[in-house]
Order: C-alpha cells, then sequence, then structure tokens
C-alpha cells in the first residue's frame, strides 16, 4: 500500500506536503510516494528522520499553476505533478492520490485518466461537517455547479457508501438540502431529486434547511455543487464574522481581555469542533481511484490525516460499495436518465 | 400616512403585533391600522397607553394557517387580515403594509392584488445582513427559487435602489453571490447574469464568495431565492451551532463561567451586530406598494421598526427609484428576454 502525494500543489509547497508525508510515515506506516521536483523535496527531506524504506520520490518536470485552466493543464502539462500521481494511482504503483493543488485540475485529471465508476455521471467532492450531534456528510461541495436530479440521486448514494464506510454509520439519515422542510419545498432540482430519492433504497428523510443543518439531524446531506461550495463558505464566513467582532471587542477592555482568557477552553473546543482539517481532506466519490482533495492552505497535519483517510477509503472498499448502491438503484437511475432525454 | 399591520401574523399574534403597533405610535408617531379580529385587538390595546386618534382597527373574520398553500388562500379568504390589509394599501387608506404571517400567501397576495412595477418579472424579497464594515442588502432570499438571468439583474437594481434610498450608499457596489471570485465561475445562471449585470448602468464588481461576502466588498449582493434563502439560514445556523457548543463548554467549569461574565459585553456587541431585528423586516421589492414582510417569530421591537422603515421606504421613494433603474435598463433587460425566448 503506497499513497502519492503532489508535493506541488498547495500554497506551502514542497514544505507542507512533505511534512505530512513524513508524519505519515512515521505516525501511521504508511508507504508514501512524493510526487515533484526531486531537488526540491530531497532538500526538505533532509530536515526529518523517518523510515527511508517507506518514502519514496517521483520527480516530474511541470506544476500546474493556480491561474491555469482545468483542460490546459490536462492537454498540457503530462509531466505535472498531479498527472504524474494520477498516473501512479493508474499503473497501480500507488493505491490513492492526496493533493492540495488546482482543485479543477485535480478532478479533471482524475476523471480523465482514472474514469467514472460505472452508472456515474459526475464524480462529487464530499467532506465531513460538524454538527451538534454526529458529523454528518456534505456532497457537492463544488465538482459540480450544474446538476440534474439523477446527479443528485447518485450523490447520495455515494453519501451514503462514505456514512457507511468511513463514519460507522448503520442507516445513514439521507436529506436535501433545501429552502424549507416540507415536501414541495425547493428549486425545481430539488423537488425533482425528492421524487427519486424517495423511490430509492436509501434512507431518506426528506429535506433539510440551511438553519438545521447543524443539529444533526442527517448523516449525509445531498446539494449540487453550487449550493454545497457556498453553503461551506457561509459557514466559515461566519465563523469568522463571529471571531473578528469579539476580537475588536475583547480588546476594548481589560475585563474583556479577563473574560477571553478564562473561556480559552471554551473556544479551543469550538475550534477543534468547527474545523474540518481534523478530518483532513475531501475525496473525489465516483471515480474508479481514490482521490483526496485538500484545500489549498492545508497544514501538515490535514496532510498526514488525509494520507490516513485516503488509506482507509481503499481498506475498507468505500468504491465497491458505491458500484453496489449504484447497482441496486440501477432501474431508477436509467428511468430518471431516459426521463430527462424525452423532456429535452 | 398610515401602516396597516396585519394583526393575526406569526407566532405570538395579536399580543406581539399590537405591542409593536402602540410602539411604532408612541416612538415614531406614526398612524397603523391594525387588521384583524377587533374584540381580539381591543382586549390587547387595553394594556397600553397612546394616543387613539394615530391607532385604528380594521376588522376582519378570517386567518390564513400556515399550513395553507397561498393559492388557496388567495382564493377561498378574501376576508384574512393580510388580503384586507393589503386591499387598504391599494385602495389608498394605508401607505404600507407590514406583515409576519404566512409568507407565501403574503407574496402571492401583495403580487396579485398590487401587481408588479413595469418591466419587473418576480418581486424578490431584500433584507438587509450585517458585515465588518458596512451593512449590506441581500436579495432575493427566498421568493424565488428559480430564477433566469434577467430576473437576477431585475433583483440588482432593485438591491441598488435601496441601497441608495435607505442606506444611503452613493454608488452601490453590486456584487453576485457565487462560488468563485473570478469571471467565468459559477453555475449556469450566474455566469449568463454576470454578462447582464456587466452591461447595465450598475457599478457591478463582480463575484463575491459566501467566504468573503461578510467582509464589506459589496452593498447588494445578488443570488436567486433558493441560495438567498440557505445562504441567510447557514448564517443563523453557524450562529446557533457556535453559541450552543460554546454554551455547553462553558457550563462544564467555573473558570469558563467566570471568564463568560467578563466577556458580557462583547458577546452583546456580537449579538446586536448579528441580529437582523433591528432593521425590522424584509420589503417585498418590485411590486406597485410597499410590503415589508417579516419573521414569523418576530418581537415588538421589530414590528415598530419594520413599520417604520415601511414609512422610510414610502418617503424616499424607493418604488421610484425602483422604476427610473428598470427603464434606463429597459433595452438590455428586453433583449436578454428575447434572448431566452430564442433559446427556447
Amino acid at each position: 500500500m503506497a499513497i502519492a502525494i503532489d508535493a506541488m500543489g498547495g500554497d506551502y509547497a514542497v514544505t507542507v506536503p512533505v511534512e505530512g508525508a513524513v508524519n505519515a510515515v512515521n505516525d501511521f506506516g504508511i508507504d508514501v510516494i512524493l510526487v515533484g521536483k526531486q531537488t526540491e523535496i530531497e532538500t526538505e527531506l533532509k530536515r526529518y528522520n523517518y523510515n527511508e524504506s517507506k518514502l519514496h520520490i517521483e520527480n516530474c518536470s511541470e506544476v500546474v499553476e493556480m491561474h491555469e485552466s482545468p483542460a490546459q493543464a490536462l492537454r498540457q502539462k503530462k509531466d505535472s505533478s498531479i498527472r504524474i500521481a494520477v498516473n501512479l494511482h493508474r499503473n497501480k504503483q500507488a493505491d490513492a492520490v492526496v493533493t492540495a493543488g488546482h482543485t479543477g485540475a485535480s478532478m479533471a485529471t482524475a476523471k480523465f485518466v482514472l474514469k467514472s465508476i460505472q452508472g456515474i455521471d459526475r464524480p462529487a467532492i464530499a467532506t465531513v461537517m460538524p454538527s451538534l450531534k454526529n458529523p454528518c456528510v456534505i456532497l457537492d461541495i463544488g465538482a459540480n455547479a450544474d446538476c440534474k436530479p439523477e446527479y443528485l440521486l447518485q450523490f447520495a448514494l455515494m453519501g451514503d457508501a462514505f456514512s457507511r464506510c468511513l463514519l460507522s454509520v448503520k442507516s445513514p439519515r439521507v436529506a436535501l438540502l433545501s429552502n424549507g422542510e416540507e415536501e414541495g419545498k425547493g428549486n425545481l432540482l430539488v423537488k425533482e431529486s425528492y421524487d427519486l430519492l424517495k423511490e430509492s433504497t436509501l434512507n431518506f428523510i426528506g429535506n433539510v434547511e440551511g438553519k438545521t443543518m447543524f443539529q444533526g439531524l442527517a448523516d449525509v446531506i445531498v446539494c449540487d455543487g453550487f449550493v454545497g461550495n457556498i453553503t461551506l463558505k457561509v459557514a466559515e464566513g461566519t465563523f469568522d464574522f463571529i471571531k473578528q467582532v469579539l476580537r475588536d471587542e475583547v480588546s476594548k477592555s481589560w475585563v474583556a481581555k479577563l473574560g477571553y482568557l478564562g473561556m480559552r477552553n471554551p473556544f479551543q473546543s469550538l475550534r477543534k469542533r468547527a474545523e474540518y482539517t481534523d478530518w483532513g481532506g475531501a475525496p473525489l466519490l465516483g471515480i474508479q481511484g481514490m482521490v483526496i482533495i485538500c484545500h489549498g492552505n492545508s497544514t501538515a497535519h490535514t496532510y498526514r490525516n488525509a494520507i490516513k483517510h485516503a488509506q482507509e477509503c481503499v481498506d475498507l472498499g468505500l468504491n465497491e460499495m458505491i458500484a453496489r448502491e449504484i447497482m441496486e438503484n440501477e432501474t431508477l437511475l436509467q428511468t430518471a436518465e431516459s426521463k430527462a432525454v424525452v423532456a429535452i
């Protein structure tokens, strides 16, 4: 078992990916392959002690820059770190890929090189978000801005498999994110998806609203990638807003400063519960392989956890479970697609 | 000048609407008409001192219940409090309406009885949200789940007028809410709307993301009603989540409890900045009239402020400014609509 890491990806390459990889080797005994500019990686590695038999380097000459289009990267940068990492995975030299590089290029490369699981039209990015009770899977958080109902059903099935495999939920409660809880609420996409999910093998519990999604009512929350991106970012933005206002207000008085010291532990617990970094990365579900997408500003700790989760996803047979769930709902998916064709 | 108040609307009717109306009379000298069951209103009014010449009652026999469909309410409840309030407005006996009743029914009634402003396809609900700098107008927050690009342009023009009139912003920075800042990011709706807004008379600054929308980069944020609803509710949900986690953690230790006491003022300031209640209600923009929609759980304070804002919207000529902005962009709007027809 080896995990390929895009050592050139993210805001702090190669320092942070290398540190994360070393930590994964030391803490979990996972074999890693650092894909990137060999000399840079070697220089960085000198700072650490680790089992050298477990850490390999795969040299490459190119890096996908943030301003490049995914299509451009795919066509022109065939020796980029992400492309080589995904190639290693396709050739069975790596069991999974972890990257914090250009998200669009990583997705495009994964989809192009590895192909989708049969029955999946659009791979989706899933992440684990906190709630007052159980952690909850949410998808799609950004791969597909425009969706059809059958895509949302596919996302729901993939999220269900994820929740069963990785969060050990026996019968995940699956919900659609909507602007109201009642059946019949939602935009056209959500309303049509509602009907599909109701007929599926899923434990579909209906809609959840933005306000109640943090209350732990659902184990899997399904939405299109545009809404999913905005949802997560609004939550982050609200968090930052609150932090900033409190910081400004606390700085105005000594009593408040002392109060802040007294509340250090509660604030630390809050930060721990709210941060996704502990989970580490978001898998691109629905491809024949395992690619974990990390935030550009990921820390070494995130990399370390993402590498561990990549291994778990493979070990626990996440993709096999997705394929099984798709098969169990094959007729429903095909009917939905043929309906859509008729509608056009 | 008199404002009609739906005294039967909201979670705490008739107590709270009556108290809010009395406060508006006493604090601002505004004339109000309480529309609802006369005996109930009169009983409630006995608790207060106020200038009786400024507070009137209009009796009605029906109330729209929360489970009813807007269409049903419109067809069958012609003597409901919201219908009578809107009728008073149409007949020029009231200059505006304030309601915390069934949102769908209120919107449907307002649109049906008062009609849209010429050039507006879909009236939209706007609200003022806090940011680290200026308060910011966001719309649509729930009236239209499915939108076309020309609707978003109309929302943008109405938000612009709102910002100029009520928040005294000279050249409002108008932005689209999207999943990325760069041009070309977004779902199909946002991408097409981007092109329209760019060609309009607006001071269009491009896209803002969910994470940065609280930083005060824009004065007007435009989205469809589905995304707008989820955005506001996710912000509320995140706020509640943080409050609950901190509350649980603080209860675990004496040091934290003392700390919390010390931080009372910062928390209070935060609450004040985050709450919309101080602004009071969200106007339904784009109708020939002024209807302010309040949360079902509105307090008397919210009603009082909503009544004041209803008066301001009328006094400051908000609808006249909307009509003017629509006229200035008439050709653009017509081209967009005819393009859409060709596309079908």
